[in-house]
């Protein structure tokens, strides 16, 4: 059994043995691994290194690994090698999902290059078709290896072909059942298969309650399909119902992963799929644009800030609830989106108009706003502040409290509207905006009130 | 082909239906369904309509639909139900794993009774087993329902007793095989069954390679362990390697989903597992214990700035540039915290020591700390501000800019370490930490360079 974990020393002791070249040792080492495990040590290494072991390992286990690698490691990795070499050794021996999504990492005249020196045609024709479906789409994501039978083939014939059809697929989950056109009818479970008489027709035991996407619908879409309806493996047609390929839970999770991450990046102001591991460059690139953007509000919030510096001088004590006030309105803000944004990523909106989350989101804020104001209220009330301060601080808390859920609520809902995602509303960007916006209230609330009191 | 889409109309017709009790036309519109989409026609029902409709549904199609409802919606219907039906027409027609989620979600009393009630005392006791597991670990994900053949079996014993057993599982996927004692040493694939020749011994394709949790793993390091190595059902064993049961991958893919979730509305600021769909009291209390944190770290915060009240009103223009200086505190610190809270989710820390990490963030603070405060002297220069507000401004973003880095970087590492989740480390809590010292780091500044240049 495998259970591996990776330790500095394991790593210390493989660099020893690469430089000493002791390829025995070194196969032994990494023997019991799996590939995923081979992957996770290979990123420990550098180019040099990692290419001593590449051609220790067998062909299979060599493209299974690269199929493991991180995306620049692996373009890194492929880049130093020639077209022939990529060909044979590895995208041969792929499924051709995985193949296309490698060979899509690289530039068109390699791809190209790559694929001329593919042995079996057809095998290179099914990637090439694969390569030219959006990554974002069910076409990206699925594989041409499936098992299909004919509707009007009997359990017999069925078998045989199946036999021949499961060398070239890894994971079988079910056989699809095709009509003469071509045209996903339905599928044949193997637990059905297992337990029917060896005499039945597949047209008498297909199952034609049969989920499908179109090859052009959204990865995301895939995704809450198949975790929607628990399926393991979804197939996939094209325009006029023929069955063109099988997208399975592996590729699903991962687009799972990814949309999540990307997600709470978004959330946390970083604009590139960061992995900790990446240089200090890749960081500084992925997190100064949001820093920025928030540079820029905070400049134009100190010239908003600036207009009342007349009421800031007569009552400084007004900056003592600057932060707080800024803060709120950056919180509800968030906490409003990150709900909203989560539903349109789960496709769990359910059938409220956007009216209607509107209205429930503003009985939601009226009742935090009461809250929240009546505390801070009851605070400055009770260490004995102004009233004018009182006042001001306790009504711009409500008023920004109410603002920020609403606008909150409304961004990502208009976003998602016009196409973009609606993720970024929980970035920098609506915070700082609510900071600003929630500052004008503040300050206006604090002419209004030391006008009246004072 | 199910491609279903709930319509506003689609409830209003079914609602008008129920109205009338017209089941002949109620039957057939939910004919076609999933019971995944019915599962979300339900929870557009109140309570009286829903029961109306479960009770037209065949036994299997009822039991499946409870599964796939939202935990509240699932305890207010079986609440209203004796137990006798809770068990006979729900818990004996599912997989133990969903029988013993959904009885765990009822109180012990409850769960006794309806145990009681089922027909099959050996699944009763399957249930009962899996129920005295945490629902966070892999015992607790687990269903009992897999297909075993033992090690010394020839192929045609194995077909047979794998017939039979197949009649009680869902999914397939793999044949685990036992030694005489239960202990699990291997895997049979299902392929590789289809292409072997009929009179092959067990131990002679079983494959011995094979991945495995302990029982009392936790729940995320089962979703890490099947998605680094692509697996779409794993065995779960004891202490002494008993075979004890099987997580499949949809369960999977709700662990994982439920978790980038919850950190994503951590980091949000929201305390519980919100739906769209839940009602404004629920909001609220998600909501509302963040704000109140948020709230006193604001009060505190005013106290902070109140020390510095002769400052303020002597320089006014120092209360301008507050909100910048909080919001890029808050800002670099969430960045700096998400991408740690990401790395240790996914397991993708790599071998660098503590240490390490916070050296390479400190070079990345250090660079981004230098952009951001050039570039706001420089505007500060260029509008002809004070050269002391000029300096305090862009020494104070330098200092906050690498104290919220190191900050963010430390906290979610430390909170690891004494086993709290790190998530909260992005939420509100860090946010208003950072606020508060990022503005006392300011005035101090203030302070200082007041007093140097003026």
């Amino acid at each position: 059994m495998i259970n591996f974990e990776l330790t500095r020393e394991y790593i210390e002791n493989l660099r020893e043995l690469i430089e000493v070249n002791d390829e025995t040792a070194i196969k032994l080492l990494l023997e019991e691994l799996h590939p995923a495990d081979i992957a996770e040590v290979y990123e420990e290494l550098d180019l040099d290194e990692a290419k001593v072991l590449y051609f220790l390992l067998d062909d299979d286990t060599a493209a299974d690994v690269l199929t493991e690698l991180e995306e620049d490691d692996r373009r890194r990795f492929l880049t130093s090698l020639p077209s022939e070499v990529i060909a044979k050794r590895f995208i041969d021996r792929m499924d051709t999902d995985d193949a296309a999504d490698i060979l899509g990492e690289l530039d068109v005249a390699k791809q190209q290059e790559v694929l001329s020196h593919l042995d079996d045609i057809s095998n290179a024709g099914d990637i090439a078709d694969l390569l030219s479906y959006d990554e974002d789409t069910a076409g990206g994501m699925m594989a041409k290896e499936l098992i299909k039978v004919k509707e009007n083939w009997s359990v017999p014939t069925c078998l045989r072909s199946m036999r021949k059809q499961a060398e070239e697929v890894d994971e079988v989950y079910y056989v699809y059942v095709v009509n003469a056109d071509g045209v996903l009818v339905g599928t044949l479970s193997l637990k059905r298969m297992l337990l029917s008489p060896i005499d039945t027709q597949i047209k008498n035991i297909l199952n034609d309650d049969i989920i499908s996407v179109r090859v052009d619908a959204a990865s995301e879409e895939v995704a809450n399909i198949m975790d929607k309806y628990g399926l393991v493996a979804l197939p996939v047609i094209d325009g006029v119902g023929r069955l063109v390929g099988r997208i399975t839970i592996d590729d699903v999770v991962d687009v799972m992963r990814e949309e999540a991450e990307k997600d709470y990046q978004m959330a946390s102001g970083i604009t590139e799929d960061v992995e900790i591991s990446d240089t200090v460059w890749i960081h500084t690139r992925a997190r100064i644009p949001w820093l920025l953007i928030g540079m820029l509000g905070g400049i134009i919030g100190s010239r908003l800030v600036g207009g009342f510096v007349g009421l800031l001088q007569q009552h400084p004590e007004l900056a003592f609830f600057m932060p707080l006030i800024g803060a709120m309105g950056g919180n509800v803000g968030i906490q409003s989106s990150a709900i909203i944004v989560q539903s349109l990523a789960s496709g769990s909106l359910g059938i409220d108009t956007n009216w209607t989350k509107l209205l429930k989101e503003l009985t939601i804020a009226l009742l935090n706003a009461s809250v929240l104001s009546s505390i801070i209220f009851g605070y400055n009330y009770f260490i004995g502040a102004e009233l004018a301060l009182t006042g001001t601080v306790a009504a711009a808390m409500f008023s920004v409290v109410v603002f920020a859920s609403l606008f909150g609520t409304f961004i990502p809902l208009f976003l998602s509207k016009i196409k973009i995602d609606p993720a970024v509303a929980t970035g920098p960007f609506v915070t700082t905006l609510n900071d600003i916006i929630g500052m004008f209230i503040y300050l206006m609330f604090g002419t209004l009130f030391y006008n009246l009191f004072v």
